[in-house]
């Protein structure tokens, strides 16, 4: 709450990192009730000066421990390089501090799993800011599939093409893929798991890295989940669809007068038991058209929806949505991915267990 | 040639198959200068008799070989289920007529070999009516490939999804996929083959067959081809993308206002030998964004310019542009991705090395 | 012919004219239960010899008399040129045969005031074919509007542009304005009327009739109503937007896949008095952001509903849904728009008292 | 500051409210390497004092003469509501400074003649900041115009709607369109003048001013314009249609993906004197059915160039592509259309003499 409370009862936050995500930390932590934010870290000092100009209780350092003194900083957000989030998050975390990171958690699933061990030790809130999840489609879809109103999810199909910045250091796997794969994470039930990936691309350009890829997610209910990343597509194209046992979505993200649309329509098959001896196999199929419905959705913007559940986490001490856990799943998938990528499109499995014992 | 020339120099031609696409072929065939269609022939001489009404000169019966005892009739469509092409089209090649036979060319690889072994043997034209292939659109695309004007092929994309009928004996990929790949192996230069096929799919519903299913296709040329095939789509998406070295082009067959747009919009690489030694890798990348052009499509119906396409390679005995051969290598790579798909996605070769020698 | 009732038991009926709409209204007269199709007059019988080929039971004639001397044709449906409909709806009203024409229902108000005079004196059934009040969608908005599901019409605009052929004796208001007017005459309830109408328009190519029009419709409630009829516009639009008090709907006719949508958004007024004296003005406006509907429409031939209206008139005795009356208000607001256009766009009124009287 | 140039070279200019628009003018100046921004005006100093907070160099007063007394002051840009308009331009221009305006120029036509009149008298730049006019877009379209690519215009379509905000002060026509009118009179070519406006509308809400109204311009060309502006729309609609005797475009500004599409597409007219006394009507009209090019356009913010435009103009003395003048001629259009919309849709001359004299 802001105005009459004093902003004393607000837990402290320190954001590291000035460069493209850090700005977006540090006017949606401004701009909650739920924070006040004390420090802004960069070893460009120059350049964090200019993002905190307009706030004048920011203050500006290049050294991580200056804040990390700072008693009443309570928590860090990290927006640096995903090979620097290791390093930055231990220190925050072994400094007692809660930690938000940037997506991905970790640069690889080791590195992700001892912050993971680390939070879990000190009772910490760990949360990886999977942004796209506190979209407000992202929310309207996961209660749709959480409330039952989708029935079983049978398939997910997810595009993310565009004519895409050829990244230096990752392939299109690693640069786009952690988006679909962290949205798909949020949105199912907690029964639903992958349990095997499948990966196909290719680098037709020469450029040294994958530029286009397929893959593929057996899920635990027998279900399939497929994603399509590619740097090359001269459109841009964002659309995942979830087809359920009772109704299908489509969120298409590059139109905003219509984000979403939740389709009546779709096959029913009736069960063999449900069926006297003489009834015909065709009759064991039947279609649905239905009405569309577009749910309303509310605009705010996604990061401000998470900074609010960071707060929730840390003032709850529960985990937040998208948990050290979460981050780490996605860190998973994309490491078997690349193993599927190098073995051909063999499938490779997707082993949980590890991870539900820590 | 219609009006003046006598009727005589046009060669006769029976369709086999009053059915769903009999009726196509026939208003087609009646439509076109270039055949004297005389025999309508269909077990079911009733259901013949509607279709052939309005077409005083067109005879039906149900029986076969009353058709090919006309020694007028030089040629066969063959419009019947899948599983008896193989039958017919013998019978039709055996009494020495040229045979165009709806898609799929037969129910399996083996029987498609035998088709085309039995019309090379016999020196008769034998053609896929690979419908799509002669849209203005995939003719279009064809021409930009095969001019240079896309550049060398870097990937193919293509999503073929609907609410779409359970097949009560096939399953969606040998429903769909065999527009997709018979598209491929048109537009695609010579030189480029598919040499591996990865399939990957579902039956979320347990319908008893895949109802989902994605296809990577490695090519020759290090370029993938990529299919998506669904019946479980609440939306319809017919839209394939090429991607080219010079250009890239999206068809998107359910816009009738736009349905082909060539993009000058893709990331160029420059060589490492055209660089300097102190050049930065940060060089070698650099990304267009010129105008869109959506060519003028003529209006033609597929099925007339398919019925010219085999009307021109009987005239010239030359292979018609979806021959027998591009018949059999699109069941080839069916074949290939339903082995596939029962290994869970392994890779799977597909050798055209037989075909070729045949 | 459906369920257990003979033939014999469905009114004959002649269909006169078999050029562009005639074959329509043949293939859906012989495909409704509630009609026995006899007679197809056409002056050039080779013509109508042609349409009739696959329907054993039509006879062909040139002559209307020989038709309307079948004691057994109770009915015909005219799909002749405009200027020619009212002799020829006329020889069949006199000759006691209820009569369906093909919009517009005459070339002048007056030619169309003969007609619903002669067929009240003789209580025949006087049936305008103002097919697109028959699609699925058209008759889906009437029922929005009709049930009270939109609230009070605020507004009604259309937009019905494309490359047109430029017709040779009618000018686009005539040629496409029709279309708008009867919709919107079908789907506003019977107490909102057209009471003025003020067109503007222009013929920038020189082609010596008005290819650009607009015309603005004063509603009696208060309400407006706005065409754009354009024949020189490189891209097809056909929306219809009805805005009420309580929903606001779009048809959008090239989308098939989302025709209508009814969206719960829009701008509501606290009305004065319901307001305490010191509340600001600000109060008086609110904005809902509700969902979207698009209610799945089906698929029917809207010319299908159409046949099946008429049949429905005859065997009742009341009034079609697009009665006579209905055509001629479409041609008073012709003539008025068509008097604004000589006049500058002059609000010309669109006196509905006679009509009433009639 | 960009290149080595000292700041003092560069014009310095004060920003006159810090309200809606101001914060984008200040930064847009601040981003400009051709304005030296000094001064930030606005009565709420706590206002423009967190607007100018990032940049050190502004400084900030609620004293319109404190920043005229600043000799490096040589222009002000003004984004104070509409009423203002008039006694803050003419503050500074009889200061001796370049005034930039927010649209509309004034409040009404006769105090935008005032200051016209003043800025020529004192050979001052006036200009109007209509800034769709400076989006890549328009400047586009302007340029296929004016280098006759278009061919002469025959037709321009706008519509401009949306659920948007009813205005306490203005009706819909004063709040829109001056966008659709200055975007009319910065695309076309010099010689084609509105001559005539004839204005219909509605107020079905009750809200106390016209809500939802359409315009219709007679062109002294020959050719017609027309604007559609409501404020009730449930969804947003951005186009303009320009057709053309070569080509015809459309302006689709809510598709950023295609925002421009130039059609080669149109009705082609014989000339009566290039055919033979023999030859029928019919063969005077001819359709084309060529490519449609979408031109890719730059992603400049448009403030962005409309303040390179304003230095441009005060660099080199001449008129601004939006000056004093055009702003006027928006005012001119808008009282005849207020007009005509009192007289229920009468055409109401605009009469563009006096203003030329001027």
């Amino acid at each position: 709450m802001s105005g009459g409370s004093p902003a004393a009862e607000q837990p402290g936050i320190a954001v590291v990192g000035a460069g493209y995500w850090g700005p977006n930390l540090v006017r949606n932590l401004m701009g909650s009730p739920d924070w006040d934010l004390r420090w802004l870290v960069d070893l460009d000092t120059e350049r964090a000066r200019k993002v905190a100009a307009p706030y004048a209780s920011v203050q500006v350092t290049s050294a991580l421990d200056e804040a990390l003194a700072d008693p009443r900083v309570k928590a860090v957000a990290i927006a640096t390089p995903a090979r620097t989030h290791r390093d930055v998050a231990m220190a925050a975390l072994r400094a007692g501090r809660h930690v938000l990171v940037e997506k991905p958690l970790a640069a690889t699933e080791a590195e992700g799993a001892e912050l993971v061990a680390e939070a879990a030790k000190r009772g910490l809130i760990l949360m990886c800011d999977h942004t796209y999840c506190y979209t407000p489609a992202a929310l309207a879809i996961r209660e749709l599939i959480h409330s039952g109103e989708l029935g079983e999810v049978h398939f997910v199909d997810s595009v993310r093409i565009n004519l895409g910045l050829i990244q230096p250091d990752v392939d299109v796997l690693w640069d786009l893929a952690p988006h679909d794969l962290s949205i798909l994470d949020f949105i199912l039930p907690d029964t639903v798991k992958p349990v095997a990936v499948a990966a196909t691309g290719a680098d037709p350009l020469g450029a040294g890295r994958t530029c286009v890829a397929y893959l593929t997610l057996a899920l635990s209910s027998g279900a399939i989940a497929h994603g399509h990343v590619n740097w090359l597509s001269p459109t841009k194209v964002r659309t995942i669809t979830v087809g359920g046992s009772k109704r299908t979505l489509v969120w298409d993200d590059v139109n905003p007068a219509q984000r979403v649309s939740v389709f009546d329509r779709g096959v029913d098959l009736a069960r063999p038991e449900e069926l006297g001896a003489d009834q015909r196999r065709a009759a064991l199929v039947s279609y649905r058209t239905g009405d569309m419905v577009a749910p309303a959705l509310n605009e705010r913007e996604a990061l401000a929806a998470a900074v609010e559940e960071f707060a929730r986490a840390v003032r709850t001490g529960t985990p937040a949505a998208t948990d050290g856990r979460a981050g780490l799943r996605v860190l998973r998938i994309l490491e078997a991915a690349s193993r599927s990528l190098a073995e051909n499109g063999a499938l490779v499995a997707v082993n949980d267990d590890a991870l539900e014992g820590e």
